[in-house]
């Protein structure tokens, strides 16, 4: 069985968007009892990734690490058409992904206490995502 | 068809223990012919990856730039609740992820000659980790 | 509903090879309508990675931040049995991954419009690469 679904969420730069329970809808949606959900962004500047839900501090470090790593506006680049985020934000999805695919079990998605889906928004301005949730079992 | 089984492994702190034979035999036990296997952490402070499997110096090798990308203590942190490997155990699970998505063919695990399914302890001490196997086809 | 292909695709080392045309052709092969896609490297040494298809400057640039996050001939590396870029290209899949999956919707990849897949040669030197592709659903 196969269940799909495409949402669209709205972001206000730079951050992330819990996503886990519009999933956990989707997937009591579905009624498939065993098999995987897959959560995927539409998009080469944002990412879906799963990280620590209970302090948003974490969240914080991720960013100050994705910053890091690439570095908005750094002389390096070759690609900055699109302003000093550019660059930084394809480059933050080489790291953070573009999905994710979690198990379900007993029709509901299956995720440890302490796991969150987050969309991680690249770019620093607003921006509508679009997401494909695929449920198959 | 959909097989699923969990599992708990013990690890002794931060290192990789190999996963293949386990994930294998589950594999086995599924009796799907063609399809994928999905193996899956309910944690946020480990990781499940696919790694070269002759030599254990690449996985040190890999242990060491995993510490340039987050190393313990750095003061740029704000979460470290539980200690100096706290917020590096999370940014570790950011680079090296949560799951792995493998191909199944002619009933078993289509693993490439020198690819190893790895567990990677983030933490410094010891942990229960339960890690979820799914089986589609 | 499974379908399972594998391709060989030869690389002319280090950079990436644009396998979505390919890829979109085995799932329409499939004659999946819905369901998920997933492509696989049975290699340690090179990825499958999703980014930006319209400026080659894109993938330039990850060039560049791979060669920084795991330098040829690092002398911290203990592994460098097959010469400068062994480890290197190890490490490189640890960020940029060994497989995708791709929703499948309306019989087709649900790519987004500036999304491509890449195979990503991280050896300096050419090679002959196995891709598995299952399209489930």
């Amino acid at each position: 069985m196969v269940y799909q679904q495409t949402i669209e969420v709205g972001t206000r730069g730079r951050g992330t968007t819990d996503l886990t329970d519009e999933v956990a809808h989707i997937v009591r949606d579905a009624k498939i009892s065993t098999g995987i959900a897959h959560v995927f962004v539409k998009h080469t500047s944002c990412s879906v990734t799963i990280t620590e839900n209970a302090d948003p501090s974490v969240r914080r470090d991720l960013e100050m690490l994705a910053k890091r790593w690439a570095p908005d506006g750094d002389p390096a680049y070759q690609h900055d058409d699109e302003g000093e985020d550019d660059m930084a934000a394809h480059a933050r999805t080489l790291l953070a992904g573009t999905s994710v695919t979690v198990p379900v079990a007993a029709g509901a998605l299956a995720l440890g206490t302490w796991q969150g889906i987050y969309l991680w928004e690249h770019r620093t301005s607003s921006h509508r995502r679009r997401i494909v949730v695929t449920v198959i079992g």
